[in-house]
Parts: structure tokens; C-alpha cells; sequence
């Protein structure tokens, strides 16, 4: 299904009519591609109502061409702010929207000494970022192959835990697996911690070697298709002590109930508590030092945020993980996570793998 | 060998001081693992006179007590750039440095509205990276390490490369042959480009698969220690053309000529010249659409700048790229490239693979 980029366009200029802004500054290599389908990783999007132009410097001039249309394509000279603001007092562009989040204060200087006195610029953060928190058809199959893909991933690297093993060798195999079944690889740097190093919640691999007795935290995701798919399940190398199965079943009851807490209409913040609580329930409150998860897409952090207070509600098309933990420091952790969808009449689960504590 | 994070601290003091700044604001992963060997991506590192403060949230509490010494962390309540100013408001901090090129416009409102009136930011950008552009003894050794995994990486799948294989494989390959030789990572996304695709150059790679009398451009860095490589070299399937092998004799001696030109007290801007200078000898100029090199080390593109008209003058344990090559639209491209570290005398070339063309 090729995407509608210029209906994507159509919706930017929608809003800026709808905020009087004569033109948007994209930053972000996500918005971008987009609303554009362009890939590279440099440059500055300008939507306006007589058009859009991409503004790119000369490694990326081709694919600019190959991978876009209806877009006009201009050969950045100098630095990019410097050309966002000589194109924009070229082109008479006034109220100008950017984003105060991704543009820099040396950006910012830049492009507003080089646009000149007569133009005007207006924080105007997140309107892309917002439009792309709902998928459509196409981006919700796409999102279920990489969801798919990474929890085939996962299962087929279980063979290979067992004591003596490295971290960094289970990582390797995972990213390796990925690429082999056809991601353009890993949505973030894949997680493999074991024994105390499980305890904490962004753990890069590294030399350890994994032991009896263990738990092993692996949190992984895959691009395909430009999408990220983002999960985590943790196993325990050997019988697991009556402690540790008590923390996992609280895990695993907090994340059913986020999970359950998704559908349509209900506050970021609501689903954060239904996981937070039953953490609470169960004593274990202090040991969740995360949010309970976050949007994912083109990238593997986006809006919504799923975290306390967050008072913005879900609409059908959103994706979002869920991700409760429990983490104790010099023993361990343990997550489970799954990339969910929002419907209007409740929610598909994107990661098909059990959840069950996996000895081996 | 264990860096001596603490001396480099103190050459921040030191030109805080020449500077007349009370504390600066450190921002960017690459950056304060230099100062402090804190691994984790988010947080900001205060340092001043009085000590150093490192603020992260609690993801990263426990590696960031793990990892440093003689830091202080705090752990950082709300958003990022709100602590930060509290932090100097509490301090009682005067003029601050901050790093207008990466401090967002978002993060300086926060921080200006938190630190309250009396606070002072200044822009003083550059500080630290222009710190880590000297490498010291013990992160030569690990560069010098990290050159030569992906020298032997490189030579590893060169026999993989044969028509039929997919570009997206030999990607594959060789990040997990990386990884399987010690690396915690390729240092950015390895590319591997053929034929037509040559010609970008910053292609990802894709599902197309190698045809006869293709160039296929390899482009591939690794992360060892900290510590990024990076290198390409071009291999033509099959005997290569006059024309291309014209063409490849020319990127190898523009590569040379760069590559000779490196000592100390060369501008950088006269090492891209030497370069440059040699494909427009063989009228090869425009097909080079991108500077000479750049600066090398915990990140895969630094201070300083291999370009056109770079004043910059090089230093001893400088490391930087030497990396020209010619692109023809729609036919292909050849590049090759080496990291070398400034010596007074000279230089070393890190990179330890022939730069011959390969016909295979």
C-alpha cells in the first residue's frame, strides 16, 4: 500500500489555515518522511499553501528526486538554517510555524537573521508529530509485520540462552535474526540484561556472561517498512524462587491491566494507573521507575506518552506500548511489553508471543 | 587504560575560567560520558567550580552511580531542562554556558524561566567537543582497535559479495560479524550500495540484490569501546570497465593525496583541497558531491570539519576521515576511506585494508 503523502500534506496546510501560519518548518527526519516519503537524514521540509519544498544538501539530492513527488526539490548552500531563512524572504513567506522542541537556539538565530525583519516566526510544535500519532490502514499493517517480526525474533533466540552465554552474543543473533527476516534493522539498541543488570530498565548488552539463577531482560523492536515495532519478555534461567514469581505475576497482572485499560477515549494517564496500581496493590510501586509507555511509529518514542497524570485521550489508530516493570536493584528486573492499537471498541494487541514466565 | 575523567573536567574549569563562567551546562550523550563515563542517553551534567552535578531520571539512576565518581546525581523531577534551572537556582549559579547548537529552543525557555531572573546563560558551545578533538593515549589504542575490527569485518564478507545477494544480507553480515568480533555496534547504518545505488552516497541498504558489473560501495564503522571507526571501500563485480577503473584510480589518488597532506598545523581546508584538487585534475570535480572527511571518535562525525575553506588547523591526536569519491547518476560510485590520527611528524593511517580496486 503506498502511503498518501499529499493528503498527509493536505492535512498540514488544514491546520495552518486553522492556526492563520503561512508556512511550517518540518525538522525531523520522521516528519519528513512523513508527509514526503523522502529518507534522508538532513534537511528542512517547508509546507505552505503554494507548496512544499524540501531543502537538502547534495548527498541526499538524488534520493530527494527518486523517492518524492509534487515536492519541489532546492539544493541547500551553507548551512540549513541559513537557506530555510534566505528561501523563506526569497518566497515572501510572513507567519512562519516551527518547532521550538527539535530547533535549536543556534538554528533559530540563523534562520531568523537570514529570513530578514519582515518575517515573523511562531512556536508551532508537534503538528506533525500529532498527525502521525494516527495510523492509518496502511501504517497498521505494516506496524503489525514489524510487531510480528520482532516477536519471531524473540522466540527464535531463546534456544540460545543458557549460562555461559554473553549478553552481547544473544544481542548480536537478535539484531542479526531481524535483518535476516527483512527489517532494515533495530528500532533502538536491542536490550540483553541479565542477574542485576536486568535491574536496570535501559541496560546496554555487554561482555557478562549469563548465569544460572538469572533473569534476562530482552527488549527488542525492528523497523520495517520505515515502522518500529518496540517488546520485551524476561526469562529466568532455572527454576525461579517464590520472590520472583510473585514479582512476575504482579508484572504480568499489571501489564493485562494496562493493556485491558486501551480503547478509545480514555486519558494516557488512566491507562498509566491501571498497570501503576496493581504494582501499588502488590507493594511493589516503588520498583516501577518508568512510565507505563509511549506512542510508537516512524519512531520508537512518540506521542501520546503513556504516563501518570497524562491527561490526553486515546483515539482509535493510535499505537502505544505498555510496558510495566519491576526493577530491584542488585538483584534484578523483569518487563513485559506489547505494541498495542487503539480501537474504538477496545484494542488489538500487535505482539504475539506469550507472556508467561519462561524458565529454561 | 582508565580515563582520566577528572582531568577532564578540569580543562572544562579551566576555560570556564578564561571564559568567566561560573558553571557550564553540558549537553549530549557524547559529551558527558567524556567527562564522567556516565553510559546513559539522557540527562544534563552540570559543572562549575564548586563540583559536578550529573541530573537523569530514574531509568538511569543506577548506572549513573555505577559508572562515575566523584559526580554528584540528582535525580531529575519533571522535565529536563525545568531541573536544570531549579538546580541553578538553588546553586545560586551566575553565568552559565550553554550550547546554543544543541540546547533546543523548548530546553532554553524552560531553563531561562526555572533559573529565574537573576541567572545569566551565555552560548559557549564547542567547549567539550573541542576537548575530546585531541584524543589521548588511551583512546588512540581503543580508535586504533576499533579501526582495525572493521578492516577484518570488511575483509570478512567480501566473499560473500556475488550477483544474486541481496544488499540488505551483506548489511546484515557485517553488522553481526562486528558484533561477534567485540563491538557494542556499527557506529552509524552500515551502507552497502550497487550499481545505480552507488551513486548515493548515504544509501541504506535495500532488498536489491548485486548484479555483474556492478560497483558496490561498503561503508561501515564500529563501535568498540566507546569508540567509533569508520571505513569504505568499492568492489567491482566482475572486471571493471576502462571508464570506472579510470574513475577508481582517481578516487585512490585523490584518497592518497588527502591522506599525505594530513600532519600537524595543515589546515583542514587544505586536506579537502588535496583531495579535491586530484579528481579535478581528471575533471572528476562535480561528481564529488561531499567535503573530504571529519573529525572521529565517541561519535562518527565531529569537530573538525575536512571541507572546503575549513580554516581549522590540525593538532596531534587529531582523528579524522579521508574519504573523497565520485558519483555518476544512474551508473554508480566508487569511495574509499580511512581513519587517520594526526601525528606531529605526520600521521597514522588506522585503517589497515589494501585500497586497490577489487574485482571479485
Amino acid at each position: 500500500m503506498t502511503a498518501d503523502f499529499a493528503k498527509r500534506r493536505k492535512a498540514v496546510r488544514r491546520e495552518l489555515r486553522r492556526r492563520k501560519l503561512d508556512c511550517l518548518v518540518v525538522t525531523g527526519a520522521a516528519n519528513w518522511y512523513y508527509l514526503t516519503g523522502f529518507s534522508g537524514d538532513s534537511g528542512a521540509l517547508l509546507v505552505s499553501e503554494a507548496g512544499t519544498t524540501l531543502l537538502t544538501d547534495g548527498r541526499f539530492a538524488v534520493e530527494a528526486r527518486e523517492e518524492t513527488q509534487e515536492i519541489r526539490i532546492e539544493k541547500q548552500q551553507g548551512p540549513l538554517y541559513k537557506a530555510v531563512g534566505e528561501f523563506l524572504k526569497q518566497a515572501k513567506v510572513g507567519a512562519t510555524g516551527y518547532d521550538p522542541a527539535t530547533l535549536t537556539v543556534a538554528g533559530w538565530k540563523m534562520l531568523r537573521r537570514a529570513a530578514g525583519a519582515k518575517w515573523r516566526g511562531v512556536a508551532a510544535g508537534g503538528i506533525v508529530e500529532h498527525l502521525r500519532t494516527t495510523k492509518d490502514a496502511g501504517e497498521l499493517a505494516t506496524m503489525r509485520k514489524a510487531a510480528v517480526l520482532a516477536g519471531q525474533v524473540l522466540e527464535s533466540v531463546l534456544k540460545l540462552i543458557r549460562p555461559g552465554v554473553r549478553e552481547s552474543e544473544i544481542a548480536a543473533e537478535i539484531d542479526y535474526q531481524m535483518r535476516k527476516q527483512g527489517a532494515s534493522g533495530p528500532s533502538f539498541e536491542t536490550i540483553v540484561a541479565s542477574g542485576p543488570r536486568a535491574a536496570l530498565p535501559h541496560a546496554r548488552p555487554t561482555g557478562k556472561r549469563l548465569r544460572k539463577n538469572e533473569l534476562v531482560v530482552l527488549d527488542l523492536g525492528a523497523i520495517l517498512g520505515h515502522y518500529c515495532s518496540d517488546m520485551t519478555r524476561t526469562v529466568h534461567i532455572g527454576r525461579a524462587s517464590e520472590r520472583v514469581r510473585g514479582w512476575y505475576r504482579a508484572v504480568q497482572e499489571a501489564q493485562e491491566a494496562g493493556v485491558a485499560a486501551v480503547t478509545a477515549g480514555v486519558s494516557c494517564g488512566d491507562v498509566d494507573a491501571a498497570a501503576r496500581g496493581v504494582l501499588k496493590k502488590h507493594g511493589l510501586e516503588t520498583c516501577f521507575v518508568h512510565s507505563t509507555g509511549h506512542g510508537l511509529g516512524l519512531e520508537v518514542h512518540e506521542e501520546p506518552r503513556v504516563a501518570r497524570d497524562q491527561a490526553t485521550r486515546l483515539e482509535p489508530g493510535n499505537v502505544i506500548t505498555i510496558e510495566p516493570g519491576v526493577y530491584v536493584e542488585g538483584v534484578g528486573g523483569i518487563r513485559i511489553e506489547d505494541d498495542v492499537a487503539v480501537r474504538s471498541d477496545g484494542r488489538e494487541v500487535l505482539t504475539r508471543v506469550k507472556r508467561d514466565l519462561i524458565e529454561i
